[in-house]
């Protein structure tokens, strides 16, 4: 591997990356540590709505990996910030956990079930048929329609469960409304993090391990990539890939922190 | 409108054709009185796969028109017989209400929550993110996946509701894996409504009010179509359509029985 770049900040996926599932990646925790040592900024990227950032950060320690919760970014937070910018405090229907609840409240935002401004969706594993016809009825009505992420699929010990992008398809295909996404491969979520970061888009590398989320991501923001192949995307598929990940690695212990 | 053929069977539609929601039609019950007196066979045909016949009958008798509910095939009727047809009494995983496992119990058709041999969705008004699991599960282990309809909304007084094929598309994004899709306007229920009925399709109309369903149902069973204006299609849209109707009146006093 051809590594001639220092960077001065790190985007950084949780899952696959930094821990599979409940299961720790050694060289992960010696990345971040090294990070630290050499006093470079990092950000943890993730497209989990349902975590609060405090909830992601104890599972980080747990992992042995240093975070506090302002090293943590969800889509849940980038969906807060988009929504308040675009239409201040106005009322949302929300389909979602406590990582999205949390995260609209902190910016202050009124949860409604009728005449809503804007419909989120996340991942809400409480689901029900009247929060899916909520939601459709306040888009007929006009509201915005956005979604945390597009993920088809979350990978569990049980197999690959409904991720938030199908169930984001209900609203879909019901009422005909292409959905806003926010998370990654959206730049919305890698724009707003870099400026969280404070680090300059040309300094700073995206890492994760899902080239169609994480890589594409970093490719959409035009900032530099690096792919781990510890997660998702197994490396005899990067082969068929038309853009390339500016690095890719086995492990993280073969990057050199410079 | 020119009315030149008599017909020996009749495949009605019921919402918008028969009765509105809770609203009656009274040309839809003066409609039906006079196939019996001309000792006409009729059949309706729907894509609820949530009531029973007997209850499609009830309602039916108390909106003034005749009906037993051997005058009722519904989609989960013929997904039952589609499945029977093909995996015998194997097997499913259901999503659904009382009128699809109503249907499935008949074939004595097994339901199982693992290794089903095949997945099938109706509409169902308590689904779970735990049935949408089970259903994705089942599907990416090889099951064959149907759907009873694929109907994007359902109109009601509250407004437009998530219809089947909205809940349908979540296991789709998920897996990767489209359905079979049995109720109309696919040519599998008109097919197995024909048999029912016992009348050649060439002296058989369609009878609905809506394009999308019904009449191209009708259209790819290549029988001949009767499109009512008293339900979802305006006649404003018609003029758009590659393929119209045969016929085509306001209220179906219109229509000669001859």
């Amino acid at each position: 591997m051809n590594q001639p770049k220092s960077y001065k900040g790190y985007l950084i996926d949780l899952d696959g990356t930094m821990y599979r599932g409940s299961e720790k990646i050694p060289a992960a925790s010696r990345f971040v540590k090294k990070l630290i040592e050499q006093d470079i900024p990092y950000l943890f990227v993730t497209n989990n709505s349902s975590r609060t950032p405090a909830q992601v950060a104890e599972k980080l320690v747990s992992m042995d990996i240093p975070a506090t919760e302002q090293h943590v970014f969800t889509t849940s937070m980038a969906t807060a910030n988009y929504l308040h910018e675009q239409y201040g405090q106005a009322g949302v229907y929300m389909i979602g956990e406590e990582g999205l609840s949390h995260a609209l409240n902190e910016k202050g935002i009124t949860l409604v079930d009728e005449e809503a401004k804007s419909v989120v969706i996340g991942l809400d594993r409480e689901v029900t048929y009247e929060k899916l016809t909520k939601a459709c009825l306040n888009i007929r009505n006009g509201a915005a329609f956005l979604s945390t992420n597009a993920d088809k699929a979350i990978p569990t010990e049980q197999g690959l469960l409904p991720g938030n992008g199908s169930l984001t398809s209900v609203m879909t295909v019901s009422t005909g409304v292409e959905p806003l996404f926010i998370g990654k491969p959206e730049s919305i979520i890698v724009d707003q993090a870099l400026a969280v970061l404070g680090v300059d888009k040309a300094d700073t590398v995206m890492v994760g391990d899902n080239y169609d989320t994480d890589i594409m991501a970093g490719i959409n923001a035009e900032m530099d990539t690096l792919m781990v192949f510890t997660g998702v995307t197994p490396k005899e598929e990067m082969a068929d890939k038309a853009v390339q990940p500016t690095f890719a690695v086995d492990s993280l212990d073969e990057w050199q922190i410079v």
